[in-house]
């Protein structure tokens, strides 16, 4: 199979990471807006613009699926991206929302979802997971992370602050955390610091590769994934973060 | 005289600010690139490029003169945005030196930018001030001031902590601090307790007026200046923090 990612940035890399973990695909063209990142706190309108604009590029190649690896851009345009790509496309929002059932057998379950502005003020996550009988919800828009994230800090006084700032009003820990954004795996660690290790972490790269062992027959596995990359600025630069994140040669 | 503000966001309006309290103008144009902001983690070419479309929506008025408020616009396509223009271009970079000129009688005052990645990376600070005689410059890329302000953050512990994340190595207070991005004059009273009272702060708005003071004769006063806002992405958005920050009715 050869498929597209599409993300705002650098972000949606983490879920490529757990897809080449998992040897699923034969060819990967991942794309990034990074002339116009980040989506998270842009408006519904412009976010379906760019994700539709995402499509037409991804026209250039015979694709067989589109993973939409933007929280955002799924919480927004999934629906009038669908209309305008020739193959099937597929998001990280409904893929959380599935990973929440498989793990989450109890619906009063307590989840709390963290995001960007756009992202939480769509209530993507909100409405399937009511949806699927799930009540017992909350939802931050922790927007800082991504510019932490993006300046590389992980941990240390600023993140401990940052959760200050965003939880001080959480009592008690969840029992599962969406990270609604594909920036916020690379403080996993600290946040399950944070909430402790009864919270489980649902982490986009994960959930859209259990959604998509679900949804296709896999039989074979691909050890050596061929990666395309491009941007809309600088693709060098999104090239040398993927060589860091994804451990490339 | 009718000018133009042009600034990646909301930012310049910090800079409009100070236009109206000096009553210069009787008219001002404000275009933020709301849809594409911020333009601080971006690259030269693709800040270029957006700084030749912004003098490109200019052209549908008949203006006197074009203000780039924005200090990475300023720092990397100012030469290119004249270039396309009809009218004179004056950037916030080039008040901002001035201003250290006119404040700063001692060649060795120790001045520290700050700025988003990009300008402080486009070092026209640095040259500019250098060109000037000063040699004992410092430059910090400061970026998270801008998603905190963003969030409404202006003063409290995640300040504090962003304080001490980007000047733990500054022995010394400057004398004189440049706010090398309009996003800073916001959080301008935290810095300046940081840093004491004797270090002078420069700001984009103030050393744009002194500017444009001493370059053209203002004989008149203009009580009401008629203004007009225009957005990439969501003007309403920017009308209203436009009337909250200028305090319009």
């Amino acid at each position: 199979m050869k498929i597209g990612v599409f993300d705002s940035g650098i972000g949606g890399l983490t879920v490529v990471k757990s897809m080449l973990e998992h040897k699923l695909f034969e060819e990967i063209i991942y794309y990034g807006d990074t002339a116009r990142v980040p989506y998270g706190t842009k408006d519904k309108n412009t976010i379906i613009r760019y994700g539709i604009e995402a499509i037409e590029f991804f026209k250039n190649f015979e694709l067989d699926l589109i993973i939409v690896a933007c929280n955002t851009v799924s919480a927004y345009a999934l629906e009038e991206m669908r209309e305008s790509a020739q193959c099937p496309v597929i998001g990280v929002v409904e893929a959380g929302i599935l990973a929440c059932k498989n793990s989450l057998e109890d619906k009063d379950s307590n989840i709390l979802i963290l995001g960007t502005k756009a992202t939480i003020k769509s209530k993507a996550y909100e409405i399937g997971l009511c949806d699927l009988g799930y009540t017992n919800l909350d939802a931050k828009a922790t927007g800082l992370f991504v510019p932490l994230v993006e300046e590389d800090i992980f941990s240390g006084e600023l993140i401990d602050a940052s959760f200050r700032h965003y939880f001080s009003d959480i009592k008690n820990s969840p029992n599962a955390l969406i990270l609604g954004c594909t920036h916020f795996p690379l403080i996993e660690d600290e946040l399950q610091k944070y909430f402790g290790q009864d919270t489980k972490l649902i982490h986009s790269g994960e959930a859209i590769v259990e959604h998509l062992q679900k949804q296709f027959n896999f039989t074979k596995k691909h050890p050596k994934t061929i990666l395309k990359f491009f941007a809309s600025e600088n693709p060098e630069a999104l090239k040398s973060v993927a060589h860091n994140w994804l451990n490339l040669k």
